[in-house]
């Protein structure tokens, strides 16, 4: 932490401002400059925050964070890649992996005809929502338990490990006896209290960025996850929101390049919410395993003019298909890691 | 909801999407204009989410959706303004409400040194947190059961209600035990099984606005508590997230006439969050009161500079007796409801 | 600035920053801490934009400026109020001062019953569009040199000065023979040619905040213009782009003292662009004032609904006329300045 | 364009409505619904802005425009794809072409030895700035006219045609007679007339997006340029402003399939001013040409830490030459062309 006091910052103020860093617990070192003195403070990160509380005392202009607020989550502290392991899937490893499936369960029929689909193209894990976080408390909220036993059994009938939402501390035992992967929404962010409950599980977390999230709060709260003892988190870019409406979200891709350079983790994009609608899914899925992205999230329905939810942004199988191949060729003729020199 | 076709649509596709309309459970009346042919689409609102899938239907341009989607919360359902009262104190009446508080309950004798400043000042409610959402898991996350505690012993001191914050719906029965307004913090707006929990509950509930959502998104939230059972909702307006970092959000401050013109709760504003800077605090206060607000909910501590968290935004004691002053005579000065025509 | 190293930077790497540092005219003060050494370059500010590139040499992490890039416009260099004189009107000093008017002038007749309006409701300047910056080519583009005629006898006849916009450096010397104060639009706050030109006039210039500008580079364009050798310059917030819809762009009331605590210069509101709509324009006005704000920009039509441009966000003459009292009545009973501690 | 009535609207006030709309010159269609009336607006659409101000009258919720406001930008008008030809370089063709050079031209040493490496890596058009948009007047503003003539030097020497900025009308005689690109840089995306004035102009226009800029009003900034009479048009996305901190911008790569879904024009993706940092180029410039970007406009330096600006975003020699390889690479191996159905 870097303490900038005003230029007209007199010695006293100066002084006040060291004895109270070294109450806090930190050194300090002033630094007389030409037009204004600084004072760094050196410490434990950790507790920094507490630092930024400076800029109240007399004389200080402002302060300013130098280390990251993360710890098990960066690349300073583990070089290499995480992979995450699901069956026989490794994610973040060099194949690059899809999750597909539809939004929600809305009927052992339909779960088993999108798993067939979801198989058939060769996807490598089957996603479905029995919990929807909703907007409106009017919509459709998932077929909860019923929703996870349909889930068990299209894993059952394909062989691919299943991928589904947790939306309150009070279901994850449930959720989790279920999926091989516990996905936290975008809304649930930082929901404090759910993250550090899944940060005991031993399943894999799959948490996706929340739309108003920094790159850096998203670290954050995969720390949340790392720190609660769960290391197996798979990060996952959804679009944010901006000013531009031509698109419900706008896919932040360059938060692939920029997060594959500050962690370890691995990441994944879920093209279908960034867009909002199916005709993006493609060039928008194109862009992410170019930008370096591990994988992907997509959503597929066998009749989206049907779908309870998002049936706009879900691709119909024959487009889904084409996807698939489209992926394997640009798969094939890049290298998929992009270099990043942090 | 209203389907708009493309300028080249075939009679055969206009005709498939008002038998899709009418197959989902409404009236349609296409209506053909010069150019092209627009689709409106009559009956139940509230599952009208759906019909946005029609623009995966051949020959569709977009859709717009004409009604709003909440209707507990409109002023449409309630003409009048919702009061809601906690011990003597009305919110939402012809009084401004002062929420004064420190950021978190750190100790009793903190808590007490507070509650005295805010009884002294002449504020309405005593805040203070017990469970504290923190972005990193290695700040202070708040006293929890035992802050619950010494509120208790700050409300009997001081005589005033108490608002604290409930982060999860495994804590809903002990903070509401304690408690006499539930606060539901901006991180966890679309928390819904959280907003579902609380709607269940006799006591008031403050919502704060997620610094990433529309107003319409927090009508939507506040219509999940009051379709749960619970009427006694108040709104909170604390900054929204923008391009803008000389503040830590931007207050919206139109968001207190846009609210007041749609729904019939009450609208308060906590600035202290919004600016992240005490010297911002006493304009932006007065602003609040000016554009309309029923209320403030402010940062108050004896020693910001020890403050485990917030300490930046908190209010000293004597700046604090200011702004209730300041306050006071622009109360008296107004008319403190401002019309707005919706 | 300062530069920070990385963790494992080595000493040949710290050295040549340090070399590079100096070659590019500044001082090098490298500080060893425990974990990481950081460098701080000191010299002459206003070209440090060029040390960023630190940020390309081998083991360097980041660069952080210290210093604002303004200086002409910085309190620091001026630390009373800068006051701007219109005729009799001074802008900046202790009176609230607004400026009221049509979008544009659209003919004789309807400009000479605004003048008539804005003079009855006690406004001090007239404002009204004589160039108009459209979003597209199809609309209305302003009456131009005609519209500067017409402008000009509505100042005869009511003794009020005039502000009027200029969007392009081949029209200036036009504009400035006709008008009292120089206008330069939101979407031309970085039209970097005009601010020069309008810097080189005598004629007082209102710099109106972009949609996307943030405070400082809002200051940064106020810089071109006070360089430029004209230091009568105005600053106008007037809303700035968000993801909130409900409103055309979202107010920054606290801009208004974030900026009078950065700067010497006036500030004044301009509601009516920021709210898109009439019926927000009273609470925002009256928001303005209690935030500190020197004065209003405000559009009032006889007949809205027949303007050309702006109808849906101009006041009808009654209610104008209320929100001059309303205004009048908050400035007595409130202190206007509001104390910013920087 | 689609006027909402009020739920509780009266005959009359729908009466005035319809009267009016007609009074402007439209034919009003009423349409009346159970719970509410909406009255559909047809005729020629380039003015319909004015009857946004319907929103003013008794009894009206809300206006909604149906049709897009531009004309000959859209894909409605045009079906196939424009080309814009420089010399022998189709831009909008099958063919992906790369623009690159430096950001400013800084002496005829620095732009030769540029210009031989673009030459060397297979780029098809020389970049490079004489006139300068800076956002500190202290900052180095270009060589202006100086810099044109190296630049036309360079051509000379290479054969590579060249596109530079243009920032005033001033100006725009001198660059036409040097360049053969017009560039229009992001800040002057809504400078009008600039916009008519290069409308006027026989040489093509790269048209910045804006950091402010929505996709429609991008497309009526084309539309500026497209009714002026030059229909050599290339857009060129260059991230947008978001709360985002980590890049300089957020690379909008959702941009390039909305834009290609709306209008016939070329677009092209700047990675360098998106990121503000060399090494999110690559990666950004694989995702650009995935997503059906047309081409590219990149910046490279021979020694970036001492160039004048943007040195932080500039690639040296070597990672531009790999970065033409890898792209030659995806071209070969993907369809390039992303088919977007509208």
């Amino acid at each position: 932490m870097i303490i900038v006091m005003k230029k007209n910052a007199t010695a006293e103020q100066i002084n006040n401002v060291v004895n109270w860093v070294e109450s806090m617990g930190y050194a300090a070192y002033p630094s007389r400059g030409v037009e204004r003195t600084i004072i760094g403070a050196i410490g434990d990160d950790r507790g920094k925050a507490r630092l930024m509380s400076a800029e109240i005392m007399a004389g200080v202009e402002s302060t300013m964070p130098i280390l990251k607020p993360y710890k098990l989550a960066s690349r300073e502290t583990k070089e290499g890649n995480t992979t995450v392991t699901v069956g026989n899937v490794v994610i973040g490893g060099p194949e690059f992996v899809v999750m597909a499936g539809p939004c929600a369960v809305e009927s052992e029929e339909q779960m088993m005809e999108c798993a067939a689909i979801v198989k058939k193209g060769g996807a490598h894990i089957l996603r479905g929502g029995a919990f929807k976080p909703r907007t409106s408390p009017y919509s459709f909220q998932g077929m909860e338990e019923e929703g996870l036993k349909i889930l068990e059994k299209a894993r059952e009938k394909t062989g691919l490990p299943i991928v589904t939402e947790v939306m309150d501390t009070n279901n994850v035992d449930m959720v989790e006896a279920s999926t091989d992967i516990l996905q936290i929404g975008a809304r649930n962010v930082q929901n404090f209290a759910l993250l550090k409950r899944v940060g005991q599980s031993r399943k894999p977390v799959l948490l996706k960025r929340g739309m108003m999230t920094t790159v850096e709060e998203l670290l954050m709260s995969a720390e949340y996850i790392l720190s609660s003892g769960n290391d197996k988190v798979i990060l996952c870019e959804r679009g944010i929101r901006t000013f531009e409406t031509s698109t419900r979200n706008t896919l932040d891709i360059s938060a692939i390049p920029v997060l594959k350079g500050l962690t370890h983790l691995p990441v994944i994009v879920d093209p279908s919410h960034a867009a909002g609608h199916w005709k993006y899914v493609l060039p928008l899925s194109r862009a992410a395993i170019a930008a370096g992205a591990d994988g992907l999230l997509v959503e597929v329905h066998p009749e989206p003019e049907k779908a309870v939810s998002d049936g706009l942004q879900s691709l119909k199988p024959k487009k889904f298909y084409c996807l698939m191949e489209e992926l394997k060729r640009i798969e094939g003729c890049i290298k998929r890691e992009v270099q990043v020199v942090s």
